[in-house]
């Protein structure tokens, strides 16, 4: 059974992999910056994308497809806030993979877009393995977490470009060592782009805006 | 590749729980009453695991299965505490299914335990799909990751006999209304057994101890 499972797997990876590179290939042509939102479910994923829409939909054209097992909420959120959003329900599943993102960018004008944020499904394993054809990996990690979070998911952290240590306000409340949870992602993913901040208090989210205004000027 | 894909995925579930069928087999002869314990990653089940066996170890004699994609630290939090403790690296698999634990138990002496705690992988979506024959499967949720879960993981929501709402003290610091998430969970799973508490301050565990004291009494 295993060899079986392990087999159609291998096929289904490469198959997503062929669709990431059509994807990517969209991005470039449409001149859009693309990110891959991944985090733990209530990391602050779509908190994140809220903030920084209402502050930059002023300097940046911005698209996001939100993927979730269910609801539209997010969706709504990232509308709310001034983004041109569309909303994939996965059905059950548990990541983005590259077919379900191209199925949704032809609700998209990308030639009228400068950044694409992609918010996969609350998932701190299964979204590392799919590549969706986007620029850079963002994974979004929360205080209430924990500290031992990149030791237990190292598949996660070790696949990252950026990441966001998000709800910085609740250090005072919760047990989190900053040394050891950066001890941890330095030992996957050494000079990782890392943000300390908090969406709840706006604490934080210059810098962040700052690599994204000039990521999308690099394109 | 989609319709391969899930023919090879529904063998996998039938053997599943042929297997899990097993488990529960074993569970019965020995007279042990199994939970299954899910969350999020960081959502405190290991904290949950070491307040009960802290606590209860005097009345029960607790086993633990561990399952994460990497590390031992939870085990080694569970064995700390006083539970015989055994640590499933599953390798970056995003769940523990009824094979895994099965070959797991070999490592405990179901006859000396009363209560078995398996400690699936930190996850909201896959593990609900795979039975491993415990009794009854718990989730625990927390304040921090919002009041929307419910709505967004309905597949997890609606297959837990408990729900653990852990890490009621930091209601105070972030958005969350309890009304809404107690009005999701009521529509997937009426009448759901819930309990409300706090690993860190020790608030509201006592109904817990009771409701597994009771469990374990009815075996």
């Amino acid at each position: 059974m295993m060899t079986t499972r392990i087999s159609v797997v291998e096929k289904i990876l490469s198959a997503n992999d062929r669709l990431a590179s059509e994807n990517r290939a969209r991005f470039q042509a449409a001149g859009v910056f693309a990110i891959n939102l991944m985090a733990s479910p209530g990391a602050g994923k779509t908190s994140l994308v809220e903030q920084t829409v209402s502050v930059l939909k002023g300097q940046l054209r911005i698209g996001m497809v939100n993927g979730d097992i269910a609801t539209c909420f997010d969706a709504d959120r990232a509308a709310a806030a001034g983004a041109t959003a569309v909303q994939i329900n996965t059905g059950g599943n548990c990541h983005l993979d590259a077919v379900m993102l191209q199925s949704a960018l032809p609700q998209l004008d990308l030639s009228n877009l400068d950044l694409l944020i992609v918010e996969n499904v609350g998932n701190l394993v299964c979204p590392a393995e799919f590549q969706l054809g986007t620029h850079k990996s963002v994974l979004v990690a929360s205080i209430p977490e924990g500290d031992d979070k990149p030791y237990k998911y190292p598949g996660m952290y070790r696949g990252a470009d950026v990441v966001v240590i998000n709800k910085t306000d609740l250090l005072p409340y919760v047990p989190f060592r900053m040394d050891f949870f950066r001890k941890g992602i330095e030992a996957l993913n050494p000079g990782v782009t890392q943000f300390e901040l908090s969406c709840h208090t706006g604490d934080g989210l210059r810098p962040w805006f700052n690599w994204l205004l000039e990521s999308v000027g690099q394109k």
